[in-house]
């Protein structure tokens, strides 16, 4: 997919390690897929808090020294990736304040379903909100229960609900929670005498960290005086809801989330995909790079060549085109272009991850016609995307969707393809030994859980 | 007086004028003497906040149309002198949230001496800090009490005590109030059909606006539903405590402030420099911009001609000069030079409105008696000052003022002085018809109230 | 090849379309990849000259409409690589000045072979140089000889000799020029009525202008008066010399150059490479970007599986790791990490582009085997790189080359890995019809001309 | 005068002494009021040249060390004023180069008159000119003479005629000039073991070197070898012509230029400018800062009070003002503010340096009136501008000139003043003992030299 929804953000706690700061800046790059909007590192060093955030990215916003300049063995960093109307320094995570038991960091990925119901029980109790994100809930609930130990924190993040994947910093103790659900990644590592927790796993081999575990749904990991505990702060046995889109194109492909290695996971998907929907085709070609490994399954299951007949820039930033005339198609071809002589004449399946708004996707198969491809078959390794999601994932509104309200022929007819062909939910979930635990929301319509179920 | 202690701030509010925004920004450019660290505005328009800050004087924060981008006839701006370890943009002003009411913003103007014990109680109630400004107190206590009327407003600033001299802003309703002892000035104007409060009236000149009073120690002022009405939130008969150093030296000298254009007192208070303290001299000379009222009486009533015996380069910006040899004297050099030819061969009278850490004092003389000065004779306009002040005058700390613990002997010889007189504590009250209205804590030691006395 | 040598520049002409600055600064995207360092657009409109420069991508300094502000239907623009010691604004071209016959401009690729004799005959006759661009050269030699014409001009570039390939601006006048040996691409397109020179094709793409031809060593194109006209500044049958190393890497493999398209003869040289040294193993895995086509190829003449094993972080910007422990490491994680899963217990070939440094090389294949791999085999698709280039590739010094005085074996051994093997010269020439019209110099140390070669 | 034409720079140079960078962008600090479009400084360091240049005021472009970052006990410094369409980096000085004897650098203040013929006839040598400055023709002239030795130096100058006075870099060698006119002013100093040439003497009160004395129209300084010699490119006798609005506005109250202080000077101007136009009233009010010291001498003469009636607001950066409605007065107020209580009810006799456009005038009256003030009396401490310079003088066009073809009827009635008087010719050329070395051009229209007076 190549105007990816997006996911909220990546976070980074260490916990004993000297330089700190340095560390979590190099693990955010390692997480920049995650968000570009704007980053932010926090340390604590003899009970002081030391904070560098900024618009951009990391590479950007820590670019002369500021990590280095940020003292401390333990710290938390975020990469933030905007929502709609709050591309706002203001709203840079983590977030940094001080309450009744002293000062308190947070860095959340996640979206909270019940932050409209908690953003009005908290007024009432007297909380002064300072920026638009609802992560902030988090803080004033902690301030409002006065909540220090371990117990009263957990009490903490079952009040607030899914869905979040955090670390917390205090002055002297790192905290690493994840909901119930377990809707978006959270790691654990081990460097030197410390640990690290992070999004994905690619923090850690940026740092030269070990991977230890997934951090469990439900399971907060608490680091202090020097060592590294973890309980449940929601009953056993309660239902699992992974974000399968997390394993289809937000994570890193080296990465290791929810017990997969992406780049395999998609792998398959396209396996399944050919068998599920072969083309007569002459050759496989991958949208790049969010394509790749699925295409790659594909043309190995199909018995397919698979060709770079489309080439991705990578040093597209900030597009600066002038709205209108060709202003499109020329801020398409900045980022894709395709190569006639690979196509040419040639029968294509197009392979992507997944298909969302659909413009680009739209521009390209014109392009590939335009270059001489004489068919071109578009076929997308997961279902159609009918449902917003409320549990993190920043998609368009629901009539943006174009498989919303619309038939297969529709979308195939919308899009001039040749034929089409999405993964069946049947056929994803079919990838898993437990497919229980995932959601599919997105997909299927069936929310694992709404706002009004969780308890004041 | 050249190294002047620091006023936390200039505050403005406009209310039901056509972009506001731009005349907010246009009047902080006049009150940019009360804070140079940070700027800031907030409109409201249709229930929705707008907000531009920045670090850096107000020409750069908005240099590129960013206040004419924030739309509103409603609205409040700042300008900040960072204190001690805060210069930093999560402290600029005006501070902007939301709360069971709706949004609020605040720009404040004062030092709130139960800072510490409010924070505390606060704390306790549940309120999560996200700045390092005790101007985050009032929003917090808003917030707490859930103050929306005026009377609720009223409590709010009879529990948070002094000292302040502020505007909020809410949706469709703009309050400017000033603290029972009226430390810091707050003026009432009206542009158009609609009003405008500032910290002083050449933030009203700016904008051609008309001056209409003062707000009253202890009086809120309130702006909504078209109209402008006001009542008093503190007893009748209330003690008042005006800063006298706002006359002698923060205000600029063409403002009106407490009922006094300073400039005139100025002088005034420069005559009676010359009685207490008369000089065998052959000229005046100002330390020029602080000094140059003062210097006027003085000249005049001694009948010594005045000089420009020092020259101001007004371009000086942040220092860049490297620390070490020279630096000091470059630095002094960089700000003031020395017009050999007005003083060579001279006896000196050098005046100044005030002294504090005497630094640049000493070096000035210095430079004179190398231009040539055969005597240099220091007059100061006020008393000596040997205590901090705790309503909002950012004095260094108490072993650094040049007073403290020395006799005028000790003053006058540290400062390489011929001769060394400061107005006497009579002679400046003497100036008034109603002294007892002022405060006069920072020369005298008698402080008008202290925290324990503010009422829970 | 992970740590390229850099080409100079990407340049671009566009002559009779409205809106000259948005489309060439459009075409400079497309040619980023030719030089990061800075950018720069000219445009003639109503005879008089307009510019914008500035250091960094053409995404930063075209970020804010500046090509918009330049108007004009003709102009030209510049990527630049500094090479040591110019990254200087100074140095951003196009150069642009005024000499006799009105304004002139300039925009360059390649190094001039003659320029330290030729700045010395242009100084002895009363230049002054202003940059440290060799490509000044042009403009003194220009304004020297008062060259205007056709032929005259031709006697300028014929006079300072290659390696070029430019693009001149004039009031109303667009030049383009290539050597006599054609050592750096130049092609020609067509965009409405008018036309487009530029170093690659993929920039025409990214505009919407067909490709017309490649402009012909030592041919001059001519656009004025409405027209296009072309001819030969060298006598027939001048010896050409094309650098091999722009198909090997630094063209976009979507380009079209000397009549190739790289992404095909990327794959042929992995082909080549595979029956020249084929290798017991269980997979290829490319360095990505550069290694892939050559990979993909050797992959289908091994019948190996291609599998991605490595996988590039595209967001690094300048890094900002400190120096010293684990920070090389931690910069090449940056830019690429491996798949242990993929890797883990495998026979590995890497296959890259080409092997100048080789120290990221050597990172990459302790990663690898850290990751599990059981064999590394290392595949070059061109022979090894041993002696400097002095047509414009900024090879670093010759003692910098890995294979500079160094066995096959002794390179084996230095990188750790199991097996090496490169194209050899045969195998690459051997992939063209007509092998004698490139350059092989850094390979075969074979200079096709040198300094004391051009006629003064 | 409010709103000054600008004359178009000042020149540092300094030899012998270590860390003449750091001292060079302290004396361009003490130059700031010549220009404050661009600053630069170029040392030469062990042959090899070291730049720093940026648009804005010195302590921006200086304000992270840069200077500290130039090697070097040799080079000069410059701050430009732009003149019309040149506001742009590549014409910031020194302007920086290499000729046929190496490297060479420059720093010009004045305009040339022949600069339209020499660029031609140097373009007919062969010059590429690659800025819009005319002091590149010295560097052009110096290149095409070939010009080394003292001698030859000598006849670049001459050949280049006036108005300059300047400072050449070279390796090892410092060069000041000025010429034999002696238009722009020059003095020498001597800091530590080395020399230091300034366009005014506060350059050396800022960094501590004594001032030996002027630079004499048609001397040039050569400082090299450790030591500082000097000879005369000019005849004997040649006529003088310095400009005096440089001690009329241009220079630093405080500097030595022309062997007078322009505070002393101004104030003898204000003097004999009360002896001519004396005025029935109560006060005398200074334009600040501009009118000042003039005023202080009419008021003394007069037997009237100074009184502080306008205030002026160091903090105006840019203006950020909207076009349109009520900004220029917002402008006005912006800059200066009328202190109500002193003029209302009041004469004012309201005195300035000079007058060119009249426009803040205008306004000024305005607000004064408006405050209250029964008449205003404007007076003048110099003749009617009513004629361009062409000596480095940036006047607006002759048509701007308020006193262009208007009565003085015309132009009192214009300003709605109650009075005008202007300073005669007669009596300002009176103040000196030999007023016939003064250029008088811009009153009298009596040009002391024109372009085709210069050789060739």
């Amino acid at each position: 997919m190549t105007d990816h929804p997006r996911d909220a953000c990546g976070v980074v706690g260490i916990y004993g390690v000297d330089g700190a700061a340095s560390l979590i800046a190099l693990s955010l790059h390692a997480l920049q897929h995650r968000g570009q909007e704007s980053a932010g590192v926090v340390t604590s060093c003899d009970g002081v808090f030391h904070c560098h955030k900024g618009m951009g990215l990391v590479s950007a916003v820590f670019a002369r020294g500021e990590a280095e300049n940020l003292p401390g063995a333990i710290g938390i960093g975020h990469v933030r990736y905007s929502t709609a109307g709050g591309s706002n320094l203001v709203n840079a995570q983590p977030l940094v304040g001080r309450y009744i038991h002293g000062q308190a960091a947070l860095a959340h990925n996640g979206t909270l379903i019940a932050a409209k119901r908690l953003t009005y029980t908290l007024g009432a109790t007297g909380a002064f909100f300072q920026t638009d994100a609802d992560s902030e809930i988090f803080l004033h609930q902690l301030a409002q229960e006065q909540a220090s130990t371990e117990d009263e924190i957990g009490q903490v993040l079952t009040r607030v609900g899914p869905a979040f994947s955090l670390v917390l910093l205090f002055a002297d103790r790192l905290i690493a929670a994840r909901d119930p659900y377990g809707f978006r990644p959270l790691v654990l590592g081990k460097l030197r005498d410390g640990y690290v927790a992070a999004s994905e796993s690619c923090a850690f081999d940026q740092i030269g960290a070990a991977f230890l575990r997934e951090i469990e749904p439900g399971e907060m990991v608490i680091c202090s005086s020097g060592a590294c505990r973890s309980f449940f702060f929601c009953p056993p046995g309660h239902p699992h809801a992974r974000c399968l889109l997390e394993l289809i194109y937000f994570a890193r492909p080296d990465s290791l989330v929810f017990g997969e290695m992406p780049h395999l996971f998609r792998q398959r998907s396209g396996r399944a995909l050919a068998a599920e929907h072969p083309a007569e085709a002459d050759i496989v070609v991958a949208i790049p790079d969010s394509g790749m490994s699925a295409a790659m399954g594909y043309a190995e299951a199909a018995g397919l060549p698979l060709e770079r007949g489309l080439i991705r820039n990578h040093y597209v930033g900030r597009s600066f085109i002038a709205p209108g005339q060709e202003a499109r198609a020329a801020a398409v071809r900045m980022k894709h272009n395709v190569v006639r002589e690979v196509v040419r004449g040639k029968r294509v399946v197009l392979v992507d991850d997944s298909l969302i708004r659909g413009t680009t996707t739209d521009a390209l198969g014109r392009e590939l016609r335009n270059a001489g491809a004489r068919e071109v078959h578009l076929r997308i390794a997961c279902p159609p995307t009918r449902h917003p999601c409320v549990y993190g994932v920043n998609f368009p509104r629901r009539e943006e969707l174009l498989a919303h309200n619309r038939s297969l022929e529709e979308i195939r007819s919308h899009l001039h393809m040749d034929s089409l062909g999405y993964l069946s939910l049947e056929g994803i979930t079919g990838l898993f030994s437990e497919s229980s635990s995932f959601c599919t929301a997105c997909w299927s319509g069936r929310y694992p859980i709404l706002d009004e179920e969780i308890p004041l």
